[in-house]
């Protein structure tokens, strides 16, 4: 099936030199792990480097390069989205969040370094993500205005209102909150579909949405390509959480590097316990197919938006 | 004593105006605690209105009076300061953290909404001062370019380099890293000393320095200017420190609001452990003077801060 195979190697190429770049880059911004006081820095950079897939910087870059602008110019701020990412990983596996002792199959931060040394670690990352943002203005083409801009989209992603607001409404599902864990019948299995939208939405997709509008905007895009950006987040952010829970459920324990299984334990709210596996494939396979529908107005300045996409899917293949 | 008593009386108004400004702002800002996720604006507004004294935005206002803007400039940015500090002592009291179920007089953050809710009431709060500061470019007469200077002050002041690098300090310090608590004799006694400086440099001191030179740059201060806050913001920072370890040995509880002698409980490194009572209290008045000094480039432009700092010193008596 060469027809078939070809897209997935062609964007697999394109992902890997981005993934290079962003990692030489992140160690190039990221403070060496003897500079004092040692300690955080290590735990940093433990997190940062503990194998992620960068997707969100690299949709950085690929916002950037809808509007021509190259993936040097926005590095940055790519740098930044994943930084906010990783700080929101080492805080959540806290004891007193998901209590996660594993994390992309290492010990999570607060195993290795402490409890109190993993919220100091995920503290220095979220205030470097925005030194990362505002150093983004040095970079030609960007300009000061656009940089506001870019923080504030990345602020208004991360917030009550998006990334930590869709962590709260996790953690009110899963201790409990009335109208979850008996997903029986009509209108309660309703009420639990929009629970599990809604918290995806804020917590896995307004990141991965303002990564996106963060790239548009440094490079410079007009505000219908942001808008195209925008509505393209919207979907893959859907896709890539359904495809995320379905490989916490059916992926191999390797594959995703934390135990499988993981999220059933903790009574989590994903779309495999709400929707069922199959109609889970099936809403993944919509949202991947309105995200990459979404991108028509952009013709061939949005084929790595696409292959990107489909790329994702194919992971749960 | 007239001459002595008049001068805290003018400033403790002007504290007074500045507080009521900054409080009607902060309530202004933050969302309204029915929005949801409401659980965590109800953490969010609990912390920050639980009686601070809004140092930090006065200074934030103070630096840009030194250079003619009105305080109304740059209320975003103050109330951000105050979001950051608010977050700081929220982290800060978690059980992983130093375990205070006091703050302020009442009970902390995480004793009233869960430990879950606390981390993420922080980290909502550390996102938001971010959106306040971008969103003070609204705010005649700044500029974008102002306030992107202005941001980076605040991540340097906040970060590893700052106070998340001061608390990891303070951490290392109270679980006992090879050179603390046996405070007698000569070298060792010098290095405690270096210690305690530097822990509350960059604990209490970089925010302090931090909120001086954001209102500074926002309101258009020249270099000369922004030279002088930086080096009165190096004395006051640590002078306030020093009154603040002593109000906590000899201070009704009240005053302070947490419990008297906590920071001996934990074993913490303060001022008053490491070089006693009664030179912590010279050290404190020599700093308030150097703070002082260092306004004179100011002439008549600096007496608000000039008061501000004595006002400081008087806490004390």
């Amino acid at each position: 099936m060469p027809e078939t195979s070809r897209r997935p190697i062609a964007i697999e190429g394109v992902l890997a030199d981005y993934g290079r770049l962003i990692d030489t880059a992140l160690d190039r911004y990221l403070p060496a792990e003897d500079a004092p006081p040692a300690d955080v820095y290590r735990a940093m950079r433990y997190s940062v480097f503990a194998g992620g897939k960068r997707l969100r910087p690299i949709l950085v870059i690929a916002g950037a390069e809808v509007a021509g602008a190259p993936s040097e110019a926005v590095l940055p701020a790519a740098c930044a989205v994943e930084l906010i990412h990783t700080y929101s990983l080492i805080h959540d596996d806290l004891p007193a969040m998901d209590n996660s002792a594993l994390r992309r199959g290492r010990p999570a931060c607060h195993v290795v370094f402490g409890d109190a040394m993993a919220v100091l670690a995920g503290d220095a990352l979220h205030a470097y993500a925005f030194e990362l943002m505002a150093r983004n203005a040095d970079v030609p083409p960007c300009t000061p205005a656009r940089v506001l801009r870019a923080i504030h989209a990345l602020t208004v992603g991360i917030g009550s209102g998006g990334m930590v607001g869709g962590q709260v409404l996790d953690l009110q599902a899963v201790r409990g909150v009335p109208g979850r864990k008996s997903a029986a019948g009509g209108s309660q299995g309703a009420r639990d579909e929009d629970a599990v939208r809604e918290i995806h939405r804020l917590k896995t997709g307004a990141l991965i949405r303002a990564s996106l509008r963060i790239g548009g905007v440094l490079g410079g895009a007009g505000e219908d390509d942001l808008a195209v950006l925008d509505r393209y987040g919207e979907h893959l952010g859907v896709a890539f959480q359904i495809l995320d829970d379905l490989l916490d459920v059916v992926g191999e324990s390797g594959k995703l590097g934390k135990g499988t299984g993981a999220d059933a334990e903790q009574s989590k709210v994903t779309f495999p316990s709400v929707f069922g596996l199959e109609r889970s494939r099936r809403l993944a396979a919509d949202a991947t197919h309105d995200a990459v529908r979404a991108l028509t107005p952009l013709g061939p300045r949005g084929a790595h938006l696409e292959e990107l996409a489909a790329y994702l899917l194919e992971r749960d293949r």
